[in-house]
């Protein structure tokens, strides 16, 4: 589906040459075209193919979708694919994509299974007359921004849920297995937030160190601020990893904790019931002659002496702290 | 066993000279010849190196087989060994290999240990003469496409079983041992995966950017490609891995916490049994002077304190949820 | 907020321009301004751009503060980020920052949410005008300097702590829970301390090594030296966080022996008591022809029996060290 | 102790000159010298040392043995230090270790504690002049790829162990302790490959690849095939090692269940033999008023009614698979 | 403490310049000095500094103490850190430092907080007068390899006491405490070793590969060997540390198996008790129809039952190995 397509000159809009008119606007002397689509159909990926002369492997790229984030020169043509997460109604994550397409003259953006829109960025881009002049490069800098942008909010939800967890683990009486289940699937989220984050990483390192590519030459200084946005969340992520690594480990030491003492307990009660029991069972023997079985008292001070022996040892094991 | 042998000449099939006629139909100005074996004999492979005149240390490899994934060169022809993997009968992965023989005006394929074939490499290139022109490179980068594109379904499959035992995994009455075992198969079927992508990755790499062997020159882009379904596989399997460990770890946890629940389960009704034994044993004392057992009522109360205790001490351990 | 600000020539200071005075004082044909803010507001921050013509993507680093550490060049200005960590008043550690700009004529440093000033540095500076001679350069690095050495009692806190942790560990009666707790809180300190240190030890490297930014050049030894004592802080976390890992895992096998010796203590006292029981059970048996029952001395006996296994149990369980 | 000491020309044996006559046959104007020694003596390699004017580090290194595996280059002479592995009577590995002197004019091999000995390798060398003709180089190679060979079995020997234990480990009633043993003594013997194969792949990498020694100049496919090898094994090795790791883990969790297991079959009966003394110890107390007590059914009664319960929650417990 | 101060000309001493009068005596052609300080006072290193113009950052280094082993230069003169590793009275490792200062006409080495002297290295120097005439770059060598000859023995016996741990380990009846403790105290040991040994062996790669510093230029094989020696000595902590590793692990899964033992065993004497408990309640019940307990055999029948029954239970038990 067609989003937008417009052609800027100058830094303001000057003509919406939609799908088919592209190669037809790019007879202007100068300016650039830019393309917005989502989801698209193969018969629109085909016409601009057609429009653009775009190299067939990225087209079959961006058609198929499900690429790891990365950015491949062809000439002087980049093509790009980078991950948009979106947190999906039970707080899942969804994993979406968008595919650029930077020539000289013409910035493609293809977006997948996401409902994230650019339309931001292209208002700011408009309102900036200043910086869309420097071109195709700067609409693919901002569209980078964009998505790392949208990375903040997803790693910082995950590092307030960790701390949560951090506070609650050591408190007495937790459920121990549903901290396990909440530390596996916060490690699951940092994992697809992780594979959208790394090779990304990787290929922005390329677009303001060592040998530039054409079309992001005037942008150094922008795209090292990106690298480094995705340095930073880079860094948070591999911080949480961590904490849940040792959040696990320490959980299983609590788990075992938990079971010494609930064993303690159990050995405690054993130990008085067995005790009670034992005294009964002498008082309950049929020897003719227990003298204290024929006691005025006899009865009261073996009641009592139970209980004596099962108080004792009670306080003792409440000493212990045991009980 | 000889598969096939065909002289190709700008894009189409010109002849089909068998094993001993190759030298002999090289004589022709142009063109390719695309040999394909499987299995194949001693025999086969010492005509084959006197046709073609390949270097000895290859030949013996594809010889004896069991090679790791790896691309050499030999002056300017190179030699390839890729993994091809089945699922067999039992669903466990069978590891068999096709070895690849690129010279400037030859491509052999050597198929070892496997059903999977290449007539349908061949049959797509051959609708595409214009591809087929390329000469050996591209048949080369056909076939290792081929054997990349099946790792696909494998590691799809692998990500589908675990994600199913993540989400049994926290349900109560698991059998853990067969989760264990589970976990362990998925594990060992990863790194058969991982032995046949990570080399061949590594030489991928080689292809495609720096010093190109020549005769893989004009295809630079496609195996870029390659490489990037390659990198793209690596990705699951490491996130596979990575999942894998974790569930390992938490399935230990999970164990340590159902064996937990059983030690509470057996100490509440140890306690529960030890009360009411104790209070019986109580009653079954031979004192002489133990009023309630005359009243006419005792038997009645001594076995309602007995339903008492018991039922107080069931209700507690009940909502301490350790019944 | 402006804390300090001054116009240095030939090592001694000349004058105070204050925020809107620097770009006068800088008219004078030498000397170098060092100004120092704190938490500064968005004005304070555009006019020292405006003045000193800072390049707008640092600045707005400066603005957002929560930057990882880091070195950047700006055509020839450095900007650097570092981290300040403080103990706060429950042990915990507080991060805060501090930014430099340094120019061939300025520099400027930012520090946020920070206690700690750096006074002592701008004093000894004065006091040794040979030093300050060299410029923005050596203020740059008297500021690194500073930040670095406050890195050390940090460390040697986590130490001293860890070894004394080491000291109890092995001793009997631990709280194994708190001993946990704490070792999860030494690493947690561990991994803020090491988020400020490996960042800039990365970064240090640029400036003593390879392509040294202009303003540092004369400063090679200085900024090997600050290099050098980032690798020994970095050595003693790394010794630290490995201490700690097997420390956890020592205390998971120590908790797991612990609950070993309690469940042997149970089995102890289980078979004590229990064979009391069985002995009384027998003689409380209701038989007519059971002749010690009869016997004068058949009670005192019986008990003697009872007092007799129970010890001899005892007296094993003891040499098993069982109790 | 001198095992053999040759003279080759034009790839056949012209001469064998001992230990004393080797720089005498070197005055020959071609041809080169092939020496074997076994356990020398301080004196046999201080002659050698003089007649071939050895480099005095290298010859002190062959005299301590101990080395770990590694090729040195001194001018234009080689070291080399290899590990011999064999299989000691009880099943344990050995090591042993063969140092090679290459120089333009000859080879000495040093073995030191190992019955391999290399008399296949020079008959086979004798068999095939061509290769001979080669020089050193050639004798080198083939050292090092008998050396290399005899590491297989070595693997495949404990990758059969690795697969049998694989297969028993998730059957029931395994010795657990018997099994983790021998994980721990493949793992030892994994680790004494991999000291022997990990230095020796990083030096052969040198043999073939970038700036090659003079002597080995001419065997550059010969080299890169003993490096394949070396890696084949690396690659087995580092699978082993991972299978290894995994099984320790899992049978860690293997154990933990199989505890559940016990505790589950132990609260069981606990719970059947509780409710039979509970149920014995209510008829045995002493009310006056208990008419079941009277019933001529009454005891038959009681008995049925403890088979019963007993049999109930036998039954209930075996449903659950407690029992 | 000044220890030793020589002028060294021609491999032969020629005067005891003390500590005052280096600079004279450098005065001389030819020769270099060498001075030996060990825990020297700053009078003394200021002395020094101002004698022979030493760097001052290099001098602040060395009166401090307490840095990481390194090599730095300072134009043409080389400061060198290495660790001094002793076993202390308990069996604890103490570090302590030498710093060697080297330069084209002096070699000067400072001792802190260790017993180990250099004496011994001054001795065999002198007696072997055509290498002391390599000059400083030899005497730095010799330091060097004396320390890292040290080394050996302390790897020697953390491998003599792994071993014999190893052989213990799996013998039933060991204080598996213990076994956990004194593996804990070997990492930390090995941990220590490790920090003198790693960045060592960094610095000497480049004493003798690539750029060498002048002062070193003629020792490159000797510094090799030095390289080699640690190389060695890294090899065999990397295989303690992982020994320790998996012993530690294979300790928690030991200290598991041998609590399911006691669990066993707890189960089995349960049984047995709780089996006779049963038996002899049901023949303590009151019910007046109970023809066995007229019987004249009754009550040595019932004895007869319990012992059976116990017996029975014990020899099922013994069988399962649980007793």
């Amino acid at each position: 589906m067609l989003v937008n397509s417009a052609l800027y000159d100058d830094g303001r809009i000057v003509a919406e040459p939609g799908l088919d008119g592209v190669s037809e606007a790019l007879q202007a002397k100068s300016g650039f075209v830019w393309i917005a689509l989502r989801d698209p159909t193969d018969d629109e990926l085909n016409r601009l193919q057609h429009e653009l002369d775009l190299p067939p492997l990225a087209v079959e790229d961006a058609r198929k979708g499900h690429q790891r984030p990365k950015v491949e020169e062809y000439g002087d043509m980049l093509f790009a694919a980078m991950h948009l997460i979106e947190v999906g109604p039970q707080g899942e994550l969804e994993v979406g994509e968008v595919h650029v397409f930077v020539g000289a003259r013409f910035v493609v953006s293809v977006r997948h299974r996401s409902q994230q829109g650019f339309l931001g960025v292209r208002g700011r881009a408009e309102r900036e007359p200043h910086l869309l002049q420097l071109g195709p490069g700067f609409v693919f800098y901002a569209l980078m921004d964009a998505v790392v942008d949208r990375y903040f909010p997803l790693i910082d939800a995950i590092e307030a849920e960790l701390e949560q967890l951090e506070e609650t683990m050591f408190q007495h009486g937790q459920d121990r297995q549903a901290l396990v289940q909440r530390l596996f699937a916060l490690k699951q989220r940092l994992a697809t937030l992780r594979h959208a984050v790394s090779p990304l990483l990787e290929v922005t390192a390329k677009l303001h160190g060592g040998r530039v590519p054409s079309v992001c030459k005037a942008m150094h200084d922008y795209f090292r601020d990106v690298s480094d946005h995705l340095l930073r969340i880079q860094a948070s992520i591999d911080a949480a990893r961590e904490t849940i690594v040792s959040a696990t480990q320490v959980n299983l030491t609590l788990v075992t904790i938990d079971e010494s003492l609930v064993t303690k307990r159990l050995a405690a009660w054993a130990a008085i019931f067995a005790a009670s029991t034992a005294l009964a069972g002498i008082w309950g023997m049929n020897f003719e002659k227990m003298p204290e079985l024929k006691w005025a008292w006899g009865y009261p001070m073996a009641l009592g002496a139970i209980v004596l022996v099962s108080g004792a040892l009670y306080w003792r094991f409440k000493r212990l702290q045991w009980l």
